[in-house]
């Protein structure tokens, strides 16, 4: 493409980035509201300085993520969630819109940045994504940087852990359904960049959901799901109800709608958001091939900031 | 739905099979191509006699891929390829369009059909996809039956990882790309069916590509990539190099073509295999909302099979 081979670089970049729908984040203790902010802060300064300097949408999606990925109030990384089984489980997914290029991880134990493992599964093997002991052994190889499964502890997903399988074992003797839990802020984390040579690119990463069954893959890890990118359309980065990002495809039908229905970005992801998905299913932040930022949930609030190359630089807790 | 609660039955039905895209079936040693023979036409007189008695597509689906999965000549169930360890892990989804349920497993190591093991994850579990020890876990909890790995393995398959692994040998010697085996028969089997009660369902089952790292989870296994169904289009059932249909989310996108460019099922699929794929990439089953059916690959050859309501009963090697 002319713009990659060219040194020209366009002065239009966007990036925005998500750390979760679920409950509304002002609703958090002011420490937790505070050192959140503050790590979505540090990942889009980093992103921005990143795309400001020329760097590629790749490199952007995967530092903030790490960035988010280290940040103990959010769930990836350090700071998932715990499986049914008392374990950490972790997906993460990555895609460049500008070859289609994709790599993902799911049921990661050891790694301690599984968005830099889906890179390497991307650049590095045949295949798209990678799980469990098959995705260790690739982090082995590479010598990524491995931890105890005990480093992605804490002792708050630890009580939300305890309250979820009490909140399961009050169903299965009731026979009702589980409790809904709206006012939990979930903490999934992802970005969409788009960088000056014109090319966007996605990544989601997340431990998954709270007491879910060990094995279990979310929307993160799938390509389509809960990430997508293409140069053509648009880069989207999801997070909530996984099982329902997955039945309806909802990352790609957003990049879908603007190509076949000639939508606009923000049309597209609002439809998804009002009218595929169901109340309080979560969230979606994208870029279009425009440099158009869209932030859309319909949960009670969503973690998220943005920054362009304008005067943008924005960090919203729970509002849109 | 109203065709569902009533007791009225429409004649129109239609069940179309796959045994994998690859090299010409015909070229095939007589016995197998007459054993696969059989098999197919063994699993479409199944499927379509429960069609043809009010069965439902998602059991028609579900006992016609287990017929062959049982089929040693077919990487699916006994007869899977061997990843690059010398093991087998076994891939499947299914998917019902009158409700998008969905279910599948990855990565799966001693269960006999990995096919009712996707349907129990979309009936049993609040999940959509769950993979290796967390899906045999599931088998185990629900007295599936299970069998010693080496059930799986044939000389077939291993002579044929024997040959793949010298050609990855060889273009790790010399640099070049691992050389293309057109002339492979991959055997990943599908099924998509239309019952009388106006629903469809689509499944699919495999052992994944010859030589491939543990953990690669294929396409087979992604909903709205290797496996899709709605009531509103179509069901798909996709077979070739995974990371492709991954990708370009194909069986989905055959769904949606015909949801927002009102393009007929022929048409979209027609599409995705000329336009959307590269040359060798696969083919695809589909049977549209209409009970159309739709048999396409950009292989050499294809194994399927088809019937409906009509006179139709038709077993294809190598033709579309």
């Amino acid at each position: 493409m002319a713009a990659e081979t060219s040194n020209a670089l366009r002065s239009r970049y966007a990036i925005v980035l998500h750390g979760g729908a679920g409950g509304d984040p002002k609703k958090l203790p002011e420490d937790e509201r505070t050192q959140i902010q503050a790590a979505m802060q540090q990942a889009l300064s980093t992103g921005r300085a990143l795309l400001a300097c020329g760097g590629s949408a790749l490199d952007a999606v995967e530092r903030t993520i790490r960035i988010l990925e280290d940040e103990p109030l959010l769930n990836a990384g350090r700071g998932a969630v715990f499986n049914s089984a008392g374990g950490h489980e972790l997906d993460a997914a990555i895609m460049d819109g500008r070859t289609l290029a994709c790599g993902a991880v799911a049921g990661v134990r050891t790694v301690k940045n599984p968005i830099s493992l889906a890179r390497a599964v991307m650049t590095g093997t045949r295949h798209v994504l990678l799980v469990g002991e098959g995705a260790e052994a690739l982090a082995r190889t590479l010598e990524f940087e491995r931890v105890e499964p005990s480093y992605f502890s804490t002792d708050r997903q630890r009580e939300k852990w305890e309250r979820a399988k009490r909140l399961a074992a009050d169903a299965a003797r009731t026979g009702q359904p589980v409790a809904a839990w709206d006012d939990e802020h979930k903490g999934t984390v992802g970005c969409v960049a788009l960088d000056r040579h014109g090319n966007l690119a996605a990544g989601t990463s997340t431990g998954g959901t709270n007491n879910k069954l060990p094995g279990r893959v979310s929307d993160t890890a799938l390509i389509g799901a809960g990430t997508y990118a293409d140069n053509a359309t648009c880069g989207v980065s999801c997070t909530g109800t996984g099982e329902e990002f997955i039945r309806h495809g909802v990352a790609k039908d957003i990049s879908t709608r603007m190509a076949y229905l000639r939508q606009p970005l923000d049309e597209a992801v609002t439809h998804v958001i009002e009218q595929t998905l169901r109340p309080n299913d979560g969230g979606v932040i994208a870029v279009s091939h425009d440099g158009t930022i869209a932030v859309r949930f319909n949960t009670p609030g969503m973690t998220w900031a943005a920054a362009d190359e304008q005067a943008r630089f924005e960090v919203g807790l729970g509002h849109e």
